[in-house]
Protein backbone atom coordinates (compact mmCIF):
# COMPACT_ATOMS: atom_id res chain seq x y z
CA UNK A 1 0.00 0.00 0.00
CA UNK A 2 1.19 3.61 -0.67
CA UNK A 3 0.66 6.59 1.25
CA UNK A 4 1.25 10.03 1.10
CA UNK A 5 1.98 12.62 4.13
CA UNK A 6 2.36 16.11 4.43
CA UNK A 7 4.77 17.06 6.29
CA UNK A 8 4.91 20.61 8.33
CA UNK A 9 9.12 21.56 9.97
CA UNK A 10 11.09 24.22 11.69
CA UNK A 11 13.86 23.60 9.19
CA UNK A 12 16.11 25.85 11.94
CA UNK A 13 17.87 22.76 13.63
CA UNK A 14 18.51 20.47 10.58
CA UNK A 15 20.67 20.03 7.79
CA UNK A 16 18.13 20.04 5.11
CA UNK A 17 16.49 17.67 3.83
CA UNK A 18 17.72 15.32 2.17
CA UNK A 19 19.25 12.00 4.21
CA UNK A 20 23.08 12.30 4.54
CA UNK A 21 25.59 8.76 4.48
CA UNK A 22 28.93 10.87 5.73
CA UNK A 23 30.15 9.19 8.95
CA UNK A 24 29.47 11.71 11.65
CA UNK A 25 26.55 12.50 10.65
CA UNK A 26 23.63 11.55 13.02
CA UNK A 27 19.61 10.63 11.91
CA UNK A 28 18.43 13.28 13.43
CA UNK A 29 20.67 15.96 11.35
CA UNK A 30 18.19 15.59 8.65
CA UNK A 31 14.57 16.09 8.19
CA UNK A 32 14.45 12.55 6.13
CA UNK A 33 16.19 10.91 8.26
CA UNK A 34 14.15 12.00 11.58
CA UNK A 35 11.10 10.72 8.98
CA UNK A 36 12.40 7.81 8.06
CA UNK A 37 13.57 6.54 11.58
CA UNK A 38 10.03 7.30 12.76
CA UNK A 39 7.52 5.80 10.25
CA UNK A 40 10.19 2.68 10.70
CA UNK A 41 8.93 2.39 14.07
CA UNK A 42 5.43 2.82 13.47
CA UNK A 43 5.85 0.33 11.13
CA UNK A 44 7.81 -1.65 12.67
CA UNK A 45 10.23 -2.48 9.48
CA UNK A 46 12.34 -0.27 7.17
CA UNK A 47 10.54 2.73 5.61
CA UNK A 48 11.57 4.73 2.73
CA UNK A 49 10.46 8.18 1.12
CA UNK A 50 10.52 10.04 -1.51
CA UNK A 51 9.97 13.83 -1.34
CA UNK A 52 8.56 16.83 -3.37
CA UNK A 53 11.05 19.63 -1.84
CA UNK A 54 14.36 18.87 -0.85
CA UNK A 55 14.79 21.73 1.04
CA UNK A 56 18.07 23.20 2.17
CA UNK A 57 19.61 23.40 5.83
CA UNK A 58 17.47 26.22 7.92
CA UNK A 59 14.35 26.30 5.34
CA UNK A 60 11.01 25.41 6.68
CA UNK A 61 7.82 23.98 5.15
CA UNK A 62 4.70 24.18 5.61
CA UNK A 63 3.50 21.34 3.44
CA UNK A 64 6.72 18.96 2.44
CA UNK A 65 5.02 15.85 0.85
CA UNK A 66 6.20 12.47 0.97
CA UNK A 67 5.08 8.98 -0.17
CA UNK A 68 6.45 5.18 1.33
CA UNK A 69 5.09 1.98 0.68
CA UNK A 70 4.14 -0.11 3.57
CA UNK A 71 2.48 -3.25 4.09
CA UNK A 72 2.37 -2.78 7.80
CA UNK A 73 -1.92 -2.25 7.77
CA UNK A 74 -1.97 1.18 9.81
CA UNK A 75 -4.81 3.65 9.40
CA UNK A 76 -3.97 6.93 7.73
CA UNK A 77 -4.62 8.24 11.13
CA UNK A 78 -3.04 6.16 13.05
CA UNK A 79 0.42 6.85 10.55
CA UNK A 80 -0.50 10.73 11.42
CA UNK A 81 -0.76 10.36 15.11
CA UNK A 82 2.12 7.38 15.72
CA UNK A 83 4.27 9.21 13.48
CA UNK A 84 4.30 13.00 14.73
CA UNK A 85 4.48 11.04 18.30
CA UNK A 86 7.81 9.91 17.25
CA UNK A 87 9.18 12.97 15.84
CA UNK A 88 11.50 15.94 16.94
CA UNK A 89 8.91 18.83 18.10
CA UNK A 90 10.36 20.57 14.94
CA UNK A 91 8.63 18.43 12.49
CA UNK A 92 4.84 17.06 12.23
CA UNK A 93 2.83 14.67 10.20
CA UNK A 94 -0.65 17.44 9.03
CA UNK A 95 -2.29 14.41 7.27
CA UNK A 96 -2.10 11.07 5.53
CA UNK A 97 -3.90 9.56 2.79
CA UNK A 98 -3.68 6.45 0.81
CA UNK A 99 -2.73 7.30 -2.94
CA UNK A 100 -3.01 5.40 -6.07
CA UNK A 101 0.33 2.82 -6.74
CA UNK A 102 1.52 4.98 -8.86
CA UNK A 103 1.74 7.87 -7.34
CA UNK A 104 4.69 9.57 -6.74
CA UNK A 105 5.14 12.68 -4.46
CA UNK A 106 8.62 13.82 -6.58
CA UNK A 107 7.17 13.29 -10.21
CA UNK A 108 3.28 14.10 -9.68
CA UNK A 109 3.64 17.43 -8.59
CA UNK A 110 2.81 19.77 -11.44
CA UNK A 111 4.05 22.65 -9.11
CA UNK A 112 5.77 23.91 -6.53
CA UNK A 113 4.94 27.41 -4.12
CA UNK A 114 7.88 29.35 -1.60
CA UNK A 115 7.59 32.34 0.76
CA UNK A 116 10.31 34.49 1.29
CA UNK A 117 9.99 36.88 4.20
CA UNK A 118 11.94 39.84 5.24
CA UNK A 119 11.89 42.53 7.89
CA UNK A 120 12.19 45.81 6.81
CA UNK A 121 13.11 47.91 9.57
CA UNK A 122 15.93 50.29 11.57
CA UNK A 123 16.60 46.89 13.69
CA UNK A 124 16.40 43.50 13.67
CA UNK A 125 13.12 40.69 14.56
CA UNK A 126 13.00 39.39 18.30
CA UNK A 127 9.57 37.75 17.71
CA UNK A 128 9.15 35.68 14.91
CA UNK A 129 12.79 35.60 13.97
CA UNK A 130 13.48 32.15 13.02
CA UNK A 131 11.01 32.86 10.00
CA UNK A 132 12.61 35.83 8.73
CA UNK A 133 15.22 37.67 7.11
CA UNK A 134 15.88 40.93 7.96
CA UNK A 135 17.55 44.26 6.41
CA UNK A 136 17.72 47.80 7.68
CA UNK A 137 17.79 49.47 4.08
CA UNK A 138 14.09 50.91 3.06
CA UNK A 139 13.02 48.58 -0.16
CA UNK A 140 10.98 49.41 -2.67
CA UNK A 141 8.30 46.39 -3.05
CA UNK A 142 6.92 47.75 -5.78
CA UNK A 143 9.90 48.33 -8.22
CA UNK A 144 10.64 44.37 -6.67
CA UNK A 145 7.77 43.21 -7.95
CA UNK A 146 7.74 45.22 -11.44
CA UNK A 147 11.56 43.76 -11.83
CA UNK A 148 10.72 40.01 -10.98
CA UNK A 149 7.86 40.13 -13.51
CA UNK A 150 10.76 39.89 -16.02
CA UNK A 151 11.74 35.73 -14.36
CA UNK A 152 7.85 34.69 -15.31
CA UNK A 153 7.85 31.92 -18.28
CA UNK A 154 10.43 28.61 -19.22
CA UNK A 155 13.26 29.86 -18.91
CA UNK A 156 16.96 29.54 -18.15
CA UNK A 157 17.85 29.91 -14.86
CA UNK A 158 21.71 29.84 -14.70
CA UNK A 159 22.18 32.62 -13.30
CA UNK A 160 20.38 32.03 -10.04
CA UNK A 161 21.01 28.22 -9.82
CA UNK A 162 24.21 27.39 -7.20
CA UNK A 163 27.74 26.07 -8.88
CA UNK A 164 26.45 23.27 -6.74
CA UNK A 165 23.29 22.03 -8.68
CA UNK A 166 23.15 19.03 -10.04
CA UNK A 167 20.26 19.31 -11.98
CA UNK A 168 20.62 18.22 -16.39
CA UNK A 169 19.48 21.59 -17.00
CA UNK A 170 18.62 24.88 -16.03
CA UNK A 171 15.46 25.44 -18.16
CA UNK A 172 12.35 26.12 -15.79
CA UNK A 173 8.85 27.56 -16.22
CA UNK A 174 8.49 30.10 -13.42
CA UNK A 175 4.30 30.40 -13.26
CA UNK A 176 3.61 33.01 -10.83
CA UNK A 177 6.15 35.68 -8.83
CA UNK A 178 4.87 38.57 -6.56
CA UNK A 179 6.38 40.80 -4.01
CA UNK A 180 4.18 42.82 -1.20
CA UNK A 181 4.75 45.11 1.52
CA UNK A 182 2.87 43.89 4.61
CA UNK A 183 3.69 46.56 7.41
CA UNK A 184 7.32 46.30 8.08
CA UNK A 185 7.61 43.20 6.09
CA UNK A 186 8.54 42.73 2.32
CA UNK A 187 7.00 38.85 1.31
CA UNK A 188 7.84 37.33 -1.85
CA UNK A 189 5.86 34.32 -3.02
CA UNK A 190 6.68 32.27 -6.24
CA UNK A 191 5.72 29.14 -7.72
CA UNK A 192 7.33 26.80 -10.56
CA UNK A 193 6.97 23.45 -11.96
CA UNK A 194 9.91 22.95 -10.13
CA UNK A 195 13.36 24.91 -8.62
CA UNK A 196 16.69 24.68 -8.94
CA UNK A 197 19.16 24.26 -6.15
CA UNK A 198 19.20 27.52 -4.41
CA UNK A 199 16.84 29.38 -7.05
CA UNK A 200 14.36 30.95 -4.40
CA UNK A 201 17.24 32.44 -2.03
CA UNK A 202 19.18 33.75 -5.71
CA UNK A 203 16.35 35.70 -6.76
CA UNK A 204 15.25 37.34 -3.76
CA UNK A 205 19.17 37.65 -2.97
CA UNK A 206 18.96 39.88 -6.46
CA UNK A 207 15.89 41.23 -6.31
CA UNK A 208 16.83 43.04 -2.80
CA UNK A 209 19.24 44.89 -4.81
CA UNK A 210 16.54 46.53 -7.06
CA UNK A 211 14.86 46.98 -3.70
CA UNK A 212 17.29 48.95 -2.44
CA UNK A 213 17.97 50.99 -5.06
CA UNK A 214 21.43 49.63 -5.75
CA UNK A 215 20.27 48.32 -9.20
CA UNK A 216 17.99 49.35 -11.91
CA UNK A 217 14.49 47.23 -12.53
CA UNK A 218 15.71 46.14 -15.78
CA UNK A 219 19.02 44.19 -13.91
CA UNK A 220 16.88 41.27 -13.17
CA UNK A 221 16.12 40.47 -16.72
CA UNK A 222 20.04 41.17 -17.84
CA UNK A 223 21.39 39.06 -14.99
CA UNK A 224 18.66 35.84 -16.65
CA UNK A 225 19.70 36.75 -19.57
CA UNK A 226 23.65 36.40 -18.89
CA UNK A 227 23.01 32.92 -17.91
CA UNK A 228 25.89 33.13 -15.22
CA UNK A 229 25.68 33.36 -11.44
CA UNK A 230 28.62 34.97 -11.14
CA UNK A 231 25.98 37.82 -12.39
CA UNK A 232 23.26 37.69 -9.81
CA UNK A 233 23.06 39.13 -6.43
CA UNK A 234 24.36 36.83 -3.06
CA UNK A 235 22.10 34.01 -1.86
CA UNK A 236 19.75 35.19 0.67
CA UNK A 237 19.73 33.65 4.07
CA UNK A 238 17.79 29.93 4.62
CA UNK A 239 15.55 31.32 7.58
CA UNK A 240 13.37 33.61 5.55
CA UNK A 241 12.31 30.33 3.62
CA UNK A 242 9.11 28.70 3.62
CA UNK A 243 8.55 25.83 0.98
CA UNK A 244 4.19 26.08 1.07
CA UNK A 245 4.22 23.36 -0.54
CA UNK A 246 3.56 20.97 -3.77
CA UNK A 247 0.79 20.99 -5.86
CA UNK A 248 -1.19 18.04 -7.35
CA UNK A 249 -3.67 17.17 -10.13
CA UNK A 250 -7.04 17.18 -8.59
CA UNK A 251 -7.43 13.22 -9.41
CA UNK A 252 -4.65 12.63 -6.51
CA UNK A 253 -7.23 13.20 -4.12
CA UNK A 254 -5.00 14.57 -1.73
CA UNK A 255 -6.35 17.72 0.62
CA UNK A 256 -7.14 20.82 -0.83
CA UNK A 257 -3.89 22.96 0.31
CA UNK A 258 -2.07 20.64 -2.14
CA UNK A 259 -4.22 20.28 -4.80
CA UNK A 260 -4.00 22.49 -8.20
CA UNK A 261 -6.96 24.76 -8.72
CA UNK A 262 -8.40 23.86 -5.52
CA UNK A 263 -9.52 26.72 -2.74
CA UNK A 264 -7.29 27.22 -0.49
CA UNK A 265 -4.30 25.34 -2.72
CA UNK A 266 -0.82 26.79 -1.63
CA UNK A 267 -2.38 28.61 1.02
CA UNK A 268 -1.07 32.03 -0.03
CA UNK A 269 -3.38 33.93 2.04
CA UNK A 270 -2.85 32.36 5.94
CA UNK A 271 -0.91 33.69 7.95
CA UNK A 272 0.08 33.11 11.71
CA UNK A 273 -1.95 34.57 13.93
CA UNK A 274 -0.09 36.69 15.93
CA UNK A 275 1.66 39.91 15.37
CA UNK A 276 4.18 41.07 12.92
CA UNK A 277 7.06 42.25 15.02
CA UNK B 1 15.63 63.54 30.04
CA UNK B 2 12.79 60.67 30.41
CA UNK B 3 12.46 58.26 27.69
CA UNK B 4 10.14 55.86 26.25
CA UNK B 5 10.97 52.32 24.62
CA UNK B 6 8.84 49.94 22.58
CA UNK B 7 10.61 46.84 23.11
CA UNK B 8 10.25 43.67 21.54
CA UNK B 9 10.33 40.51 22.45
CA UNK B 10 10.13 36.07 22.64
CA UNK B 11 9.98 35.47 26.33
CA UNK B 12 10.50 31.41 25.34
CA UNK B 13 13.88 31.51 26.99
CA UNK B 14 13.48 34.04 29.95
CA UNK B 15 11.66 33.85 33.34
CA UNK B 16 9.64 37.02 32.82
CA UNK B 17 9.77 40.44 32.67
CA UNK B 18 10.50 41.30 36.49
CA UNK B 19 14.24 41.42 37.80
CA UNK B 20 15.07 38.50 40.27
CA UNK B 21 17.14 39.39 43.29
CA UNK B 22 17.07 35.57 44.75
CA UNK B 23 21.11 34.39 44.53
CA UNK B 24 21.85 31.87 41.75
CA UNK B 25 19.46 33.70 38.79
CA UNK B 26 21.73 34.91 36.49
CA UNK B 27 21.34 38.73 35.04
CA UNK B 28 20.41 37.62 31.52
CA UNK B 29 17.44 35.35 32.78
CA UNK B 30 14.85 38.05 33.52
CA UNK B 31 14.05 40.16 30.29
CA UNK B 32 14.34 43.92 32.65
CA UNK B 33 17.88 42.60 33.93
CA UNK B 34 19.10 41.87 30.12
CA UNK B 35 17.60 45.30 29.30
CA UNK B 36 18.89 47.14 31.90
CA UNK B 37 22.21 45.58 31.50
CA UNK B 38 22.35 46.83 27.71
CA UNK B 39 20.36 50.70 28.62
CA UNK B 40 23.20 50.90 31.47
CA UNK B 41 26.04 49.91 29.21
CA UNK B 42 25.12 52.73 26.39
CA UNK B 43 24.68 55.00 28.93
CA UNK B 44 27.99 54.01 30.77
CA UNK B 45 26.12 54.40 34.07
CA UNK B 46 23.28 52.68 35.96
CA UNK B 47 20.09 52.51 34.39
CA UNK B 48 16.55 51.35 35.73
CA UNK B 49 13.39 50.93 33.84
CA UNK B 50 9.69 50.84 34.52
CA UNK B 51 7.61 48.79 32.30
CA UNK B 52 3.70 49.07 31.21
CA UNK B 53 3.56 45.25 31.27
CA UNK B 54 5.46 42.75 33.80
CA UNK B 55 4.91 39.60 31.41
CA UNK B 56 5.07 36.31 33.45
CA UNK B 57 8.15 33.54 32.48
CA UNK B 58 7.31 32.45 28.48
CA UNK B 59 5.31 35.38 27.60
CA UNK B 60 5.86 37.34 24.33
CA UNK B 61 5.65 40.71 23.82
CA UNK B 62 4.99 42.58 20.35
CA UNK B 63 6.04 46.09 22.02
CA UNK B 64 6.18 46.60 25.61
CA UNK B 65 6.73 49.64 26.72
CA UNK B 66 9.62 51.16 29.20
CA UNK B 67 10.93 54.75 30.91
CA UNK B 68 13.95 55.47 32.10
CA UNK B 69 15.43 58.87 33.14
CA UNK B 70 19.57 59.61 31.62
CA UNK B 71 21.58 62.41 30.84
CA UNK B 72 23.87 60.38 28.99
CA UNK B 73 23.01 62.66 25.91
CA UNK B 74 22.04 59.87 23.79
CA UNK B 75 19.74 60.52 20.85
CA UNK B 76 16.38 58.21 20.70
CA UNK B 77 18.47 56.38 17.07
CA UNK B 78 21.49 55.90 19.81
CA UNK B 79 19.70 54.38 22.12
CA UNK B 80 17.70 52.21 19.95
CA UNK B 81 20.65 50.54 17.87
CA UNK B 82 22.79 50.64 20.63
CA UNK B 83 20.60 48.52 23.35
CA UNK B 84 19.42 46.20 20.82
CA UNK B 85 23.26 45.49 19.56
CA UNK B 86 23.70 44.59 22.93
CA UNK B 87 20.77 42.59 23.81
CA UNK B 88 20.04 38.84 23.01
CA UNK B 89 18.99 37.98 19.85
CA UNK B 90 15.24 37.66 21.18
CA UNK B 91 15.19 41.26 22.11
CA UNK B 92 14.82 44.34 20.01
CA UNK B 93 14.09 48.50 21.19
CA UNK B 94 11.43 48.70 18.27
CA UNK B 95 11.75 52.35 18.83
CA UNK B 96 12.79 55.16 21.28
CA UNK B 97 11.15 58.44 21.66
CA UNK B 98 11.81 61.65 24.39
CA UNK B 99 9.14 62.32 26.66
CA UNK B 100 7.68 64.45 29.14
CA UNK B 101 9.08 64.66 32.96
CA UNK B 102 5.74 63.18 34.15
CA UNK B 103 5.21 60.37 31.22
CA UNK B 104 5.12 57.01 33.49
CA UNK B 105 5.26 53.90 31.21
CA UNK B 106 2.69 52.02 33.63
CA UNK B 107 0.98 54.71 34.91
CA UNK B 108 0.22 56.48 31.91
CA UNK B 109 -1.12 53.93 29.94
CA UNK B 110 -4.70 53.57 29.37
CA UNK B 111 -5.26 50.24 28.18
CA UNK B 112 -2.98 47.00 27.60
CA UNK B 113 -4.23 44.55 24.91
CA UNK B 114 -3.16 40.67 24.34
CA UNK B 115 -3.68 38.19 21.93
CA UNK B 116 -3.43 34.31 22.82
CA UNK B 117 -3.53 31.85 19.71
CA UNK B 118 -4.40 28.17 19.88
CA UNK B 119 -3.56 25.84 17.61
CA UNK B 120 -6.74 23.28 16.71
CA UNK B 121 -5.87 20.23 14.71
CA UNK B 122 -5.01 16.86 15.53
CA UNK B 123 -1.15 17.36 15.65
CA UNK B 124 1.01 19.26 17.72
CA UNK B 125 2.48 22.63 15.93
CA UNK B 126 5.49 22.60 14.44
CA UNK B 127 6.30 25.65 12.31
CA UNK B 128 5.77 28.54 14.47
CA UNK B 129 5.14 26.57 17.54
CA UNK B 130 7.03 29.00 20.05
CA UNK B 131 3.89 30.80 19.77
CA UNK B 132 1.21 28.95 19.63
CA UNK B 133 -0.63 27.00 22.14
CA UNK B 134 -2.77 23.66 21.40
CA UNK B 135 -5.73 21.68 21.41
CA UNK B 136 -6.85 18.62 19.42
CA UNK B 137 -10.27 18.79 20.87
CA UNK B 138 -12.35 20.57 18.51
CA UNK B 139 -13.31 24.65 19.39
CA UNK B 140 -16.53 26.49 18.27
CA UNK B 141 -14.87 29.71 18.44
CA UNK B 142 -18.53 31.20 17.94
CA UNK B 143 -19.44 29.71 21.80
CA UNK B 144 -16.32 31.04 23.15
CA UNK B 145 -16.82 34.44 21.76
CA UNK B 146 -20.40 34.67 23.16
CA UNK B 147 -19.61 33.10 26.45
CA UNK B 148 -16.67 36.17 26.86
CA UNK B 149 -19.07 39.13 26.40
CA UNK B 150 -20.18 38.40 30.14
CA UNK B 151 -16.60 39.69 31.24
CA UNK B 152 -17.16 42.94 29.55
CA UNK B 153 -17.20 45.92 32.07
CA UNK B 154 -15.70 47.08 34.87
CA UNK B 155 -16.06 43.96 36.62
CA UNK B 156 -14.64 41.82 39.82
CA UNK B 157 -12.23 39.50 38.17
CA UNK B 158 -11.09 37.19 41.70
CA UNK B 159 -12.30 34.22 39.88
CA UNK B 160 -9.64 34.57 37.32
CA UNK B 161 -6.52 35.79 39.27
CA UNK B 162 -4.21 33.47 40.42
CA UNK B 163 -3.63 33.18 44.54
CA UNK B 164 -0.26 34.30 43.75
CA UNK B 165 -1.25 38.24 42.80
CA UNK B 166 -0.46 41.08 45.00
CA UNK B 167 -2.68 43.71 43.18
CA UNK B 168 -4.96 45.19 46.43
CA UNK B 169 -8.40 44.10 44.91
CA UNK B 170 -9.40 42.53 41.56
CA UNK B 171 -11.60 45.03 39.94
CA UNK B 172 -10.60 45.69 36.09
CA UNK B 173 -12.20 47.31 33.35
CA UNK B 174 -12.26 44.90 30.51
CA UNK B 175 -12.66 46.61 27.75
CA UNK B 176 -13.19 44.63 24.81
CA UNK B 177 -12.98 40.91 24.12
CA UNK B 178 -13.16 38.79 20.88
CA UNK B 179 -12.31 35.06 19.89
CA UNK B 180 -11.91 34.53 16.48
CA UNK B 181 -11.15 31.34 14.12
CA UNK B 182 -8.63 32.20 11.46
CA UNK B 183 -7.78 28.55 9.58
CA UNK B 184 -6.90 25.88 12.08
CA UNK B 185 -5.90 28.80 14.92
CA UNK B 186 -8.05 30.13 17.47
CA UNK B 187 -7.64 33.74 18.06
CA UNK B 188 -8.03 35.29 21.48
CA UNK B 189 -7.91 38.77 22.14
CA UNK B 190 -8.82 41.12 25.10
CA UNK B 191 -8.33 44.66 26.06
CA UNK B 192 -8.69 46.18 29.69
CA UNK B 193 -7.32 48.99 32.07
CA UNK B 194 -5.18 46.67 33.47
CA UNK B 195 -4.76 43.05 33.81
CA UNK B 196 -4.39 41.07 37.14
CA UNK B 197 -1.58 38.18 37.81
CA UNK B 198 -2.46 35.40 35.08
CA UNK B 199 -5.70 36.71 34.34
CA UNK B 200 -5.24 36.22 30.59
CA UNK B 201 -4.59 32.85 30.94
CA UNK B 202 -7.20 31.88 33.09
CA UNK B 203 -9.79 33.27 31.07
CA UNK B 204 -8.31 31.83 27.81
CA UNK B 205 -8.13 28.24 30.17
CA UNK B 206 -11.95 28.86 31.24
CA UNK B 207 -13.04 29.90 27.72
CA UNK B 208 -11.31 26.36 26.42
CA UNK B 209 -13.95 24.37 28.13
CA UNK B 210 -16.89 26.29 26.83
CA UNK B 211 -15.05 25.62 23.05
CA UNK B 212 -15.22 22.09 23.52
CA UNK B 213 -18.53 21.82 24.97
CA UNK B 214 -17.61 20.94 28.27
CA UNK B 215 -19.35 23.78 29.57
CA UNK B 216 -22.04 25.54 29.01
CA UNK B 217 -21.55 29.01 27.59
CA UNK B 218 -23.23 30.60 30.58
CA UNK B 219 -20.71 29.05 32.76
CA UNK B 220 -18.66 31.81 32.25
CA UNK B 221 -20.78 33.83 33.77
CA UNK B 222 -20.99 31.82 36.70
CA UNK B 223 -17.38 31.32 37.40
CA UNK B 224 -17.15 35.73 37.04
CA UNK B 225 -19.91 35.45 39.80
CA UNK B 226 -18.05 33.09 42.34
CA UNK B 227 -15.47 35.45 42.75
CA UNK B 228 -13.64 32.14 43.20
CA UNK B 229 -10.24 31.05 41.30
CA UNK B 230 -11.31 27.26 42.12
CA UNK B 231 -13.97 27.76 39.96
CA UNK B 232 -12.54 28.70 36.76
CA UNK B 233 -10.50 26.48 33.99
CA UNK B 234 -6.81 25.59 34.41
CA UNK B 235 -4.09 28.53 33.06
CA UNK B 236 -3.62 27.86 29.30
CA UNK B 237 0.21 28.08 29.08
CA UNK B 238 2.27 31.03 28.66
CA UNK B 239 3.15 30.21 24.61
CA UNK B 240 0.59 31.22 23.35
CA UNK B 241 0.67 34.56 25.14
CA UNK B 242 1.48 37.60 23.06
CA UNK B 243 1.29 41.29 25.04
CA UNK B 244 0.84 43.35 22.07
CA UNK B 245 1.00 46.59 23.97
CA UNK B 246 -0.37 49.20 26.14
CA UNK B 247 -2.31 52.15 25.06
CA UNK B 248 -1.57 56.11 25.89
CA UNK B 249 -3.08 59.06 25.43
CA UNK B 250 -2.33 60.95 22.19
CA UNK B 251 -0.79 63.91 24.44
CA UNK B 252 1.84 61.40 25.27
CA UNK B 253 3.52 61.61 21.72
CA UNK B 254 3.95 58.12 20.98
CA UNK B 255 3.73 55.89 17.80
CA UNK B 256 0.36 55.38 16.53
CA UNK B 257 0.83 51.40 17.51
CA UNK B 258 0.59 52.53 21.38
CA UNK B 259 -1.46 55.71 20.74
CA UNK B 260 -5.56 55.25 21.86
CA UNK B 261 -7.52 55.82 18.88
CA UNK B 262 -4.61 55.85 16.22
CA UNK B 263 -4.76 54.28 13.34
CA UNK B 264 -2.97 50.61 13.86
CA UNK B 265 -3.22 51.00 17.60
CA UNK B 266 -3.01 47.70 19.34
CA UNK B 267 -2.14 46.26 15.71
CA UNK B 268 -4.52 43.60 15.64
CA UNK B 269 -4.76 43.84 11.98
CA UNK B 270 -0.95 43.09 11.38
CA UNK B 271 0.16 39.29 11.59
CA UNK B 272 3.47 37.43 10.49
CA UNK B 273 4.01 37.04 6.89
CA UNK B 274 4.33 32.89 6.90
CA UNK B 275 1.51 30.61 7.13
CA UNK B 276 -0.49 28.98 9.26
CA UNK B 277 0.89 25.75 10.72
Amino acid sequence: MRYALGIEYDGGGFLGWQRLTQPGVESTQTLQAALETALSRVADAPVATTCAGRTDAGVHARCNVVHFDSDAGRSPRNWMLGTTSLLPPSMSVRWCREVAPDFNARFSARARRYRYSILNRPVRPALGRQYLAWTRRPLDAGAMHRAAQALVGELDFSSFRTVHCQAPHARRDLQEISVRREGDVVVVEVQANAFLHHMVRNIVGSLLEVGDGSRPGHWIADVLAARDRRRAGPTAPAGGLVFLGPLYPAGCDLPAEVTLGAEGAGASAAFLPFPTP
